[in-house]
């Protein structure tokens, strides 16, 4: 499995048939499990190592149509993490005081502070989606709307932030099979939004919104299309580019000021 | 093991040297990990009914000493619950901003909202404690602060949050082990900070002043005692607390608006 391969490169168009909703990289469910919990381990150290340093952040964004995995994303591998050192956002529809504001307003307060993780559960890509999709706003408008975000995220990433984004990948078939669960199971029943439905009829103008969202992926805040019709795939795939780039931002505990052996409890 | 036990009762002068801080309820470290593993799961499942019901919210508060545990706690128990679901405030020294508040102020903002478990890893107490113990405020500040608390309290509870405090309670010499190996592992030097024996040298104030603050306790908003000289003993115990507290809340899964028999996905 090559992560780099899922990436999103620099100033390529994006045209989401040419993905894959199901690759699996040749691996099996069972072989999945074998690798997963020795990376979410991994993980966790890491994390560990990035909390004690506090010199640098990473953003991780979760964008998906419904039922595309993204709580499953959360749940399964941020989970993982020592939540001491992860904040969760999830962005709703906007409130009255926050549509009064710039639509980047509550996105930055919610950034994450040196040695945390924060992870945007949708996210200010939103703002070019949902409402491109149902033309509250034009198309001049998302495309300078993701322009603004282009600039934010570089801000970010020049001080000190890394930026990962995740787009789920799934196919109309499966987000049929996963709503009808959530139809099926009483369990589930909460989970449905019979709004969701009218997203779906609008399937092919939110794959081209999101393949405009995508244009957006630049070195320091590069997208990945994952797979994501396997959910052990998807969890696969995501947990070992968290991995990398953990390991690529390189934390450090940091030194300390004093000389433990001179150190004396009474 | 009967946690009502370890309940402070509202209304008692609290003398913490009466509680024990290794007692185990006659369990083993071995025994305590075949209940954690049932109980752990357990705990998810009301977690998911809380977050899909969306009407209450738990509000945790961790205190202790330095090496009580707070961290280990978070990693542990809160740990077991879908990250999406919790929210994790660590309030430490006071910003300029925040000091030209009121001490409730920046407590206030952080309080869950529906559906949501908000974890306090020290909370509006120290301001009653730390503040105390070093003379920045008087007796009668530090009284009349806790009496703030209680009603903020009371109002949060009266308006949906249930409260649980809990008070990690160890011994001196086992302050000293921890710290100690903070200072012989080079892997945890980072959370050693030299200032926490200046804490150590305070301890008999801070005795003082945590019993003040444990005489908050009350029906809504109970403090608990930990033993936490046993690390195994204090996750178990504080994870059947907060299991029977979310079974006594007893959040329901919503009453959809739709009959789902009737909808089909194209």
């Amino acid at each position: 499995m090559n992560p780099e391969s899922y990436r999103v490169q620099a100033g390529r168009k994006v045209s989401l048939s040419n993905w894959s909703t199901n690759d699996h990289a040749g691996l099996t469910k069972e072989g999945s499990q074998v690798l997963m919990a020795p990376l979410l381990e991994e993980l966790a150290e890491w994390q560990e190592r990035l909390y004690a340093e506090s010199q640098q952040a990473l953003l991780i964004v979760l964008q998906a149509r419904d039922a595309g995995g993204k709580d499953g994303v959360v749940k399964k591998v941020i989970g993982a993490f020592n939540p001491n050192g992860v904040r969760i956002s999830n962005f709703k529809i906007p409130s009255e005081e926050e549509r009064a504001h710039d639509f980047l307003w509550r996105i930055h307060a919610q950034a994450p502070r040196q040695g945390m993780i924060g992870v945007f559960n949708r996210s200010h890509y939103e703002d070019a989606l949902v409402t491109r999709v149902y033309n509250l706003i034009d198309v001049a408008t998302a495309e300078q709307r993701l322009k603004h975000i282009r600039h934010f995220e570089e801000m970010l990433s020049s001080s000190g932030t890394r930026i990962l984004k995740f787009y789920l990948h799934i196919s109309r078939d499966e987000q049929k099979r996963r709503l009808q669960a959530r139809l099926d199971v009483p369990e589930k029943n909460w989970k449905f939004n019979p709004g969701d439905l009218k997203d779906r009829e609008h399937w092919e103008q939110f794959t081209e919104a999101y393949e405009a969202a995508l244009g957006t992926s630049t070195e320091q805040a590069p997208w990945f299309v994952i797979p994501a019709d396997r959910k052990w795939f998807r969890d696969l795939l995501i947990s070992t580019i968290i991995l990398e780039t953990l390991k690529a931002m390189n934390p450090q505990y940091p030194s300390i000021t004093y000389d433990p052996r001179t150190i004396h409890i009474q």
